[in-house]
């Protein structure tokens, strides 16, 4: 698949040939023009994948769940494609080792596919660069992709966020329950996984938890549900998907499904009139009539928001 | 102090009265025109207090860290401020308890002043409102002002490393070493502090540093020493502030806090004029004559940056 040009590979992938798809995300990882075509040439041209978003602290297990999903789904007869997450990667600059045994464990089942995404110079970080990775795989026939992020940043929150489901994994003994509140999860969980729930403080996280949702409205008429999990026996794998299929079942009849989709699509316009603005900006601040503004303000002496005023006057 | 307005009491702030701090902080995080005014009002009016950013993980202590600190500073008869900063706060609204609790600490001691910060609808989130918080307790007359952050998010480590000296804390048999490294923590490191170093694997965690340290070059001449404390008993506590001077002292005789302080500042007015084209695409996007392309973004009949373009093409 080397060497040949993202259209011919959207093409072969849009033909159903999957040995497209990962040098078909790398381009889409790089960005630029070439993510631009590949991104108009593969929209609207899936089957609306459902996504599955996993979430959680770091150590909570999301890997070892994720591949015992896997592992069930496979059992099950169902495709599965992965994206691991790493908002982190732009310092270090490498997907993580332990996806990359993921990928190999599953090289030889065409029916899985795993992915570690990283942004390299992707305009607008991974937060463009997620949906459209999405709909690439979406577009290789992949019904169900599940989004998997290393940690709890802010970042990634928002990625797992914008899932159709988001299942925030916890782990019981961890002051998890309180971080969970903290980071955000509460508002953004669709499932919550207490994993490792052979932890004797079980049932203290599960009514922490259960306290703090009391406290909340649910206007949509879903309440997350709780559900224990072993990820490392895979005990409980079952009812993860249960769950899921449930949020899945209700977001279908109530027609939030495709409100949130339009919701998300608006949003990401958004993100990527920012990113187009963003790239104006850094015209604009580096055109040499700045120059003694960019001292005067290097040098503290003007503040950066009248400083701003000034460069915005000439945009006007 | 209330009921004035944000001019009167920046005056009386500069006039030095700190009664004025906490609410003009709050002028601050709220963001918006009284901000700015404030901004420019407090701009130079400082005498450069140096700023110590404090990260890494959550649950290594670094609020525990930061109370030995501000202990052993003022014994010493150092005044000192605390900026403790929760990006994950625009979810949950409120400051943390234990914040709360360190603010009652402190209240009859005019020489501490510890501050939550959070994004109350700040324009440009912590990043933005931050550096200005920092000018206004700079101007209110504190030489020292630490910034903690409350884990080791994306914008926590910017926040963090946006410091003249940046603080790591990282604790052992956590897996805490790779975890830096992940979180870009290495890149903005210039003290590693090993909390509760009577941990048995505190040798072996120092080893992982430096072995990663080792394969990084050094070009300010600035390789980040590793210091351990216990912050539970005060022990190392003093090594700490040790490591900071010698780092202000390389700082400043190197020539690179000017340097540094003068590329923060042109990266601050990048995000000011960030956030000022943002509002422009809000702007745009909630314009009358796009409303049809708005329908067709979010029934996913045009992708994203077809979109982009269109409204784009009418700012040109």
């Amino acid at each position: 698949m080397r060497g040949r040009d993202p259209i011919a590979l959207t093409e072969a992938l849009l033909a159903g040939d999957r040995r497209a798809l990962p040098r078909l995300l790398s381009v889409v990882e790089a960005g630029g023009d070439d993510a631009r075509e590949v991104g108009r040439r593969v929209y609207t041209r899936g089957t609306g994948a459902f996504t599955v978003g996993i979430t959680g602290p770091p150590g909570a297990g999301k890997s070892t769940l994720t591949n015992q999903l896997i592992r069930v789904l496979r059992e099950r007869g169902s495709e599965v494609a992965v994206l691991a997450v790493d908002p982190s990667s732009p310092y270090t600059g490498g997907a993580l080792l332990g996806d990359r045994v993921r990928m190999v464990d599953h090289a030889q089942d065409p029916g899985v596919f795993v992915r570690s995404m990283a942004t390299r110079g992707h305009l607008g970080g991974l937060a463009l660069a997620v949906p459209e990775a999405v709909r690439v795989v979406d577009a290789a026939g992949f019904g169900l992709i599940l989004i998997e992020t290393v940690g709890v940043g802010q970042s990634e929150v928002e990625i797992a966020g914008a899932a159709d489901t988001t299942v925030v994994v916890i782990t019981p003994g961890a002051g998890d329950g309180v971080q969970a509140n903290k980071a955000g999860l509460l508002e953004v969980a669709d499932v919550f996984v207490i994993n490792k729930a052979d932890h004797p403080q079980t049932a203290e996280l599960e009514r922490d938890l259960n306290f703090m949702m009391d406290l909340t409205s649910w206007p949509d008429g879903w309440r997350p549900p709780i559900v224990r999990s072993i990820a490392l026996s895979g005990a409980g794998t079952a009812d993860v998907l249960d769950a899921i299929s449930r949020h899945q079942a209700h977001l279908t009849s109530s027609g939030d499904l495709d409100r949130r989709r339009g919701g998300r699509a608006l949003a990401e316009l958004r993100r990527v009139l920012v990113a187009r603005l963003e790239q104006r900006a850094d015209t604009m601040l580096g055109e040499p009539r700045h120059a003694e503004l960019r001292d005067a303000v290097a040098g503290c002496r003007i503040d950066p928001w009248s400083a701003a005023e000034q460069i915005l006057g000439h945009l006007d």
